[in-house]
């Protein structure tokens, strides 16, 4: 394995009593999804927890551990439930300090109108580096491999912007779709085959139902566009030898 | 605490590469937490992993293990990517057979299309029971405290209402809410005094931007109704004693 070929994967832990109970539709996780896709790095696990220290810190120490990047998102507000900051501090072994930094941001945004519970959005593990805030200033945390975010979507894209090409990754992953008006059972020994006579590619099967009609879309995945375009007609062509009449892109 | 009191817990674990690359936006977290809900139990975990044998048997043993019920949906189709019920069978040590019912049901489906793929999804680990599929007739399986549904919003929805009242419970948590078009730092104090005067009660403040205005939501929860009404109340009357107008329900 050469050095373009390592695989660079990031986990993200999305927290929240609000997401949990059904409260709030989570939008984050396929955005950083797509977003670390053009980063080169592949988002391997989610996990979502309740607004409780333990849980938090659990669920850090075994994706910061794990993964070459940890993304937190939600809990870094100003009002009681908002103890993400603390738990990751509690699990990392590191004290919360007030960031001068981020006092000097959040000091500049609200003037005197910077009370006591706003203060709170300028504490971080001691050594931690900031993420710009483009949106509502009080920025996201970077400590270790972790990068603490915002829950709310439009903030949370925000600081994704400005971590755009700062961080390591390798070959994006490019994918292709072919799709097909079937029952994905009927394409299901044709996909097998030609998975496995071409090493280095998944395809993954999505079926779907519209207006009565049933069809599936094959999503052929690789880090090499030349095999992919070759994988997809290979794959045109063994459904069609299947008697399935297939579509060159997504239904 | 009396039986009444316990509180019974649940996991969801999403399988699927395709809610990890971002190609699809999962709905059924929200759908299963607000069904869990009406049920009594409470939704306190929801992890998303890659199709791999390896990483959807951990979590299956690390949630069903600390969790009254874990749900699992994706990867019980009829393609090559679709092995949870193997995954599930071999983290419980269990061997995976034709379920004799399953077949009888996709053999009265099929009629004589009944093709090897399609026999696949009459798999399951010895010993399941099955949950009855109202859409597409291939079942969902019940082995030891699992529920293995599929992936497809809709299939999964069916095989729910199926659930209906099957699953043993506690009291349901209610929730009530009171909003203020204010930032929520300058709600913040107030929060903490009216949670700390109502022990059993939580409040959660949710913060949103619409049309250039700043507002937030704080949801109240409690098993109990007399008491959200109590703390509603509270809650409104503090907000205005601290300079902000609350409304009474969700903005």
């Amino acid at each position: 394995m050469t050095i373009q070929d390592r695989i660079w994967t990031a986990a993200l832990l999305i927290i929240g009593d609000e997401i949990l109970s059904g409260r709030t539709q989570d939008a984050n996780l396929a955005y950083l999804a797509k977003w670390l896709g053009v980063q080169g790095i592949r988002l391997k696990e989610t996990r979502v927890v309740v607004d409780d220290m333990d849980a938090i810190g659990s669920a850090v120490k075994a994706l910061a551990g794990t993964h070459d990047y940890l993304f937190t998102t939600g809990g870094i507000g100003p009002t009681h439930d908002d103890i993400t900051v603390d738990a990751v501090a509690a699990a990392l072994g590191l004290p919360v300090i007030v960031h001068p930094q981020a006092r000097d941001i959040l000091a500049e945004h609200y003037g005197e109108n910077l009370t006591e519970a706003r203060l709170r959005m300028a504490r971080t593990p001691d050594g931690a580096s900031l993420i710009e805030n483009p949106r509502t200033k009080a920025p996201g945390i970077h400590i270790q491999n972790i990068f603490i975010m915002a829950g709310v979507p439009l903030i949370t894209q925000g600081m994704l912007a400005a971590l755009d090409g700062k961080l390591q990754g390798g070959a994006p992953v490019l994918s292709r779709t072919v799709a097909a008006w079937t029952q994905e059972s009927a394409a299901a020994a044709t996909l097998i085959a030609v998975e496995k006579a071409h090493p280095g590619v998944q395809i993954g099967s999505y079926p779907f139902w519209r207006e009565g009609q049933t069809g599936a879309n094959f999503v052929i995945r690789s880090t090499d566009p030349t095999q992919l375009s070759t994988v997809a007609g290979a794959l045109m062509q063994a459904l069609t030898d299947a008697g399935i009449t297939p579509i060159d892109g997504e239904l």
